[in-house]
């Protein structure tokens, strides 16, 4: 491969390969890289878009990855494990594609301080086995914590299952070391739970989804592994009647570290792929994990919240079984090859988990769109899937979703906008959101983060057109 | 009071004084304001600094008074509940002071959602006193909570003693109301856990002391109070075998809600003030509240762990006993008109307590200064007190610290950077300790704070000279 781009505005990429694999060796440099990084888990690059993908082994890599960029006006995109879903890591034409996964390295853990230094290319389940020996768990959880990398998550502000107990990604990073635009390393924040030294730059490039920084490993705190966990699986006549569960577990001192919410839609499709028999009806499951200290009394109280709010509870005692139910849940919805299927993800004040259901349903009709929904309810964060069946003769490849698909989701958002939500709960802006920022963002607000913007990264070489 | 300022400046206070109080009421502003307004707890503006207090009632009011300080170039401090102990909010000559203790509305409290609206100037224990009969709190609990405001708090983002636990104010709010350099009113975050559009300006805005824009109301996040509560007393020979019973929690499942580790000279100035008898010649006390479900077996396993590292063990089960720990606790230390006294406020990873408080020890013999500390030992915060006899002749509005103490500060700000810790745990930095700012940050850190000022606040009129 050596194309040339349009000149003015960046040099070819077969030069700019030449110089980098000077700097960082042959392997790290790939003109003509698998098809996957042209993309993350959702979004794709257009066919034919041309990059490069720079796959640095340690920070001075992605250092001098970058100085080169800036001296040349490169556009770089920061790449975890490309299991985003919202488009934060698809390319654009001429640009460098930094993958960080061999920067794979858990740099210390130290269970004394409860901190951990890792990697941004660690895989964040290999985080949680390397940290188990030692008693000690990382909490944020994303479902796809076994794809997805630590840099990614903290790039996105990952969220997951265990958010209502113990925060998202955010809560959970006390320090990070980036790279600035230029190459400059940064290093920012603390060691300790504490800390107010100056402006919290850390808290500012997590969520920022690469377009102000390179993140490259992070000081994260860790926490003791639960002495007891327990699953309680409720089954309610309907969704309305979960989300009446969820409201009985907030009047209830009960803080369950997880609270599925699963409509008998998300039910029915994961019978469909995985052969379990959750659904029956339209009734809705809440699956529950309780931990930590007094879990008998724990259940008795939360037993008697959902019941009384309607629900039929079984607490799961055996653990195979347990844990076979979280991994249906977390293998989520299954792909089917004869179904057009939008993903989303909002989020709405968790007491409105009935309102946003029924809104759901009401735009499905309106649409003719087929609609289901999983929610992390006690977080209020939920995740509708709008399908409809692939017309015949249409490929598997096929990625234009058909309009009653983007009306219906253009209608969702605005429902959760309504309801005092947000347009992403977890997922993050990418290019998929952007077309509602405004909706949810003032015009100073997006004023401010575009000048935040301009003060990071002067010439917008990373990750331009992406979240902001 | 009709001082003129220099002109080109800004206008005199008294035409600036005539035009606000056109706007907001004759009684939101004042010429002569009492003396606590020419600074916090712990800093005063230097004698004679003319300043004008503009004390507005609603958000309309604050935003009049910064649109008038932007057009005529007035730097505008604002000011909490005034409990600060870094400077934060001490005037300069010609400024405004904006004292937001009228916005003091609890504007809503959704037990639903788990979330409060509450303005800035709500005294912090009067959120809690207004949750309780809704069976919730609000975790961050700084020991000045009955005399701080949530705006306060957010501004610096407080800590205190329930963080290793619960998290710092930061983990705590999920939105703001601000006003901008200009006027410009300001909504940022959600009222979700979750939420990731754009760059946080909430987790910005937070600990940004005043710098960025006028904190106005908060969006915050409730707890359900804990089933039970539990005191624990440890004492220890030492505070190294203190600090080895922090180690022995870590290494133990149990997470307490609260560690406050005081060693000898901190126990004998609670009693010399208070006349309790908890000294014991250099023996030092880890106070310890267990929350939650399971609080006897939380209880049984933390005195194991306690017992095994070498503490005296004693479980408080009276009630009305344990509340008058935490009050002396609280109550902190006693201001002796014979002493001049240095409080600080520094944090370490937590495994380096025992070096920190041996420094501190090493730190006074060199300089010939009495130390003593306090540490909210299950985050590493330790507040360290640097003590001298008060000369015969001195009175007690004497302020400057002798040369010993200063350098005895300057020592121990150093010992903790050297240990992995920060100069600042949770007071923050404003005039206090901008003097220490270049030993934590790296320039391209500090250039980084400064732009992103500049976005917020180009005419460098909010809270000039501080924190940054």
């Amino acid at each position: 491969m050596s194309s040339t781009l349009s000149p003015g505005i960046a040099p070819a990429l077969s030069d700019l390969a030449a110089r980098l694999r000077a700097e960082l060796g042959e392997d790290a440099v790939v003109l003509d890289p698998e098809p996957r990084y042209a993309g993350d888990a959702a979004v794709r690059a257009a066919e034919g878009t041309r990059f490069l993908l720079v796959l640095p082994r340690d920070v001075d890599g992605v250092q001098a990855t970058l100085r080169l960029a800036h001296a040349t006006g490169t556009v770089v995109v920061t790449r975890g494990a490309g299991s985003g879903l919202s488009g934060g890591a698809v390319p654009e034409e001429g640009a460098i594609v930094l993958g960080l996964e061999r920067l794979d390295a858990i740099r210390e853990i130290d269970p004394l301080d409860e901190v951990a230094v890792v990697e941004a290319g660690v895989i964040t389940a290999d985080l949680s086995a390397a940290l188990a020996p030692h008693g000690l768990f990382y909490a944020p959880d994303p479902a796809s914590a076994r794809l997805s990398s630590i840099g990614g998550n903290v790039a996105t502000n990952a969220g997951g299952l265990h958010c209502a107990k113990y925060g998202v990604t955010r809560e959970s990073v006390l320090g990070l070391e980036a790279v600035l635009a230029d190459g400059t390393l940064l290093r920012t924040g603390h060691r300790s739970i504490k800390g107010v030294t100056g402006l919290d730059l850390t808290q500012l490039l997590i969520g920022s989804e690469g377009t102000l920084a390179v993140i490259t490993a992070a000081t994260v705190r860790l926490r003791p592994i639960p002495v007891a966990r327990r699953t309680i699986l409720a089954r309610f006549p309907s969704t309305a009647d979960a989300a009446a569960g969820v409201n009985a577990i907030s009047r209830s001192p009960v803080r369950p570290a997880a609270t599925e919410l699963m409509d008998g839609g998300t039910l029915e499709d994961i019978d469909s792929h995985t052969g379990s028999a959750l659904a029956d009806g339209d009734s809705a499951i809440l699956l529950i994990e309780l931990d930590g200290y007094g879990i008998a009394e724990q259940t008795a109280d939360l037993a008697a919240a959902l019941t009384a709010a309607g629900g039929t509870v079984r607490t799961v005692e055996d653990v195979a079984e347990a844990e076979h139910l979280w991994e249906l849940r977390r293998s989520g919805r299954g792909s089917r090859a004869d179904r057009l299927r939008l993903g989303e993800d909002i989020a709405v004040p968790k007491s409105r988990l009935a309102d946003i259901f029924a809104q759901l349903s009401a735009i499905g009709i309106r649409h003719g769109v087929e609609t289901s929904a999983i929610a992390h309810a006690g977080d209020g964060n939920l995740h509708p899937s709008l399908e409809l069946p692939r017309r015949t003769g249409e490929g598997e490849e096929e990625q234009e979703l058909p309009t009653p698909i983007l009306a219906a989701a253009d209608d969702l958002v605005r429902a959760a906008l309504d309801l005092g939500g947000t347009i992403s709960g977890e997922h993050g802006i990418g290019t998929a959101k952007r077309r509602w920022l405004d909706l949810e963002l003032s015009a100073s607000c997006r004023a401010l983060q575009r000048q935040i913007k301009a003060a990071f990264d002067p010439r917008q070489l990373l990750n331009p057109g992406k979240a902001l």
